[in-house]
């Protein structure tokens, strides 16, 4: 089976979307953008042995490929709709195919978004997927918005994916229960997709969190010229991190860890009040955990009133 | 030096395109698409060993890269706007991403293609480039718009590119001034935006030639329906091609060897009057090499009068 007929066996499925004018299988996709809107596209590339394990299930990772890149999206408070896929395999193995198609195809479909083009090609096994959405013109959540004064806040827990991870590649073992409790945070990360779009004109500024809060949130606090006060105490950690590791082990794994695709948002005092409530519908947790300071970027930990010297690494791909 | 700064020192250069409300540096980037057009997307991998020459030159992959996916647009008609780029590479070689980014950003500057956003991780060298543009809503060229009398035409000549590659992959030896004169057609391919702009309104189907003009015609066939009678004898090859090689080898360079990234297009008999003052502008040559006719999706090869019987194969990545 040549690539054309794997990709019309798999990954051919009629969308119901009303804007997608041409899908795959023409030199380029058609789509429609509605007026009053601006278009949103991230772009992410996951390569074998350095974003996920060679030997990752292939629903899993067809999920996970989609999911991390809708999490961009969900950070800038975008609406998704269409998504482009370039996938490239050593060689034609159908099964693995037909389980990548299936894992990102169903998260594909929950979300409504319509693959609409991309590419499979022969070489060493790596995924790039482009998304688009759009946002009402203006109202986008950007890394730009944080200001002195504002709360900062994460949706759910974090550190379980890193948790999972270190236990896969042998650095920690965990029990059945745990590895079970926190597996799906590594493999099936839920897109914050409704918590974002809630945000919007609440939040200052959001980014979703890929390589670990240390090194991501730096990113807000230099696109924003501010500083943050995190404190440790207040970090949302799930019951088996506790349980797992030492509390020193927690914060690195939920600082450095990387892989939580969770929303880390900052909020003015003024909009505080109507936090719950927008946030209500999302059905997602969320937790204080610091505010933002005047000053030069840099991040100060604090374990209750206590200051706390640090010493994290957040995950550069080249370092 | 990381990922942040690479990405940083040599692909960040400030855009005057109007329509681009957030560059790189956001989980998104934001952009603004005009109303009454479609948004035309097309996304393509390149692979080191599979597309290219592992020693190819970085400036000229880095140029080629764009330029196939330029090609794309062209095919559509569309009017090119802003690329993601996603770059997987082995290791940090500060000289190489520099060559690359110059080969690339030389040709978004010459099409005002503004780099939007992307993604720099390490990996086996392959790139996957994602291009945008939009076209007046309705006015894409498609592939299935070929009908029976439509008269099918190719600009430029074909081949020169794929005898470029046997040389380099040793299968023949071309002296030095075949070699200058067709190397550039494989590493500097020139996408044919004007050409397709110019030809909205006037062709039926369109497509690039990518993979070879007997596979890539294929396309259109089956899209639209329809079978074609090819006028071997009427193929545009270059002097060089025709000295090379003999005529059986150039024809099959010329359908087979893939890699021109020329257009193929089709005329109804009544626009055939206005094509040579549409495609003046636009500086390319352009010939008639057959017609579309009624029946099953296939290819008829004539020379002269004669019939041909061509065993020819087109490219699959997977073949």
């Amino acid at each position: 089976m040549g690539e054309f007929e794997l990709i019309d066996k798999y990954f051919k499925v009629a969308t119901q979307r009303k804007d997608v004018d041409l899908g795959p299988g023409d030199d380029c996709a058609l789509l429609s953008v509605p007026p009053e809107t601006q278009l949103a596209v991230s772009t992410d590339t996951l390569v074998s042995g350095v974003h996920f394990l060679p030997d990752m299930d292939p629903v899993s990772l067809g999920y996970k490929a989609l999911a991390v890149n809708l999490s961009d999206l969900a950070a800038m408070g975008a609406e998704p709709r269409w998504v482009s896929l370039a996938l490239t395999l050593p060689a034609i193995d159908e099964r693995w195919v037909a389980g990548f198609a299936e894992g990102f195809l169903e998260l594909a479909e929950y979300y409504n978004v319509a693959l609409v083009g991309g590419d499979m090609t022969r070489g060493p096994l790596s995924i790039t997927v482009s998304v688009k959405g759009t946002v009402p013109a203006g109202r986008a959540l950007l890394r730009s918005g944080a200001k002195a004064g504002d709360g900062i806040y994460v949706t759910g827990t974090l550190g379980d994916a890193a948790l999972a991870l270190s236990h896969l590649l042998g650095r920690r073992t965990l029990n059945e229960n745990q590895l079970a409790a926190v597996l799906p945070r590594l493999e099936h990360p839920h897109p914050r997709i409704l918590a974002g779009q809630a945000l919007r004109g609440i939040a200052g500024a959001a980014l979703d969190l890929s390589d670990g809060l240390a090194s991501d949130l730096g990113h807000v606090l230099r696109a924003s010229g501010v500083r943050a006060l995190i404190n440790l105490d207040k970090l949302p950690l799930s019951p088996v991190l506790h349980d797992a590791v030492s509390r020193e082990e927690a914060w690195q794994l939920a600082l450095a860890g990387g892989d939580d695709y969770e929303l880390l948002f900052t909020v003015p005092e003024e909009h505080r009040g109507v936090l719950d409530t927008a946030l209500a519908h999302s059905g997602v947790k969320f937790t204080r955990i610091g505010r933002i300071l005047a000053g030069e970027p840099g991040i100060e930990w604090q374990d209750g009133e206590l200051p706390v010297a640090l010493a994290l690494k957040g995950w550069d791909h080249f370092a």
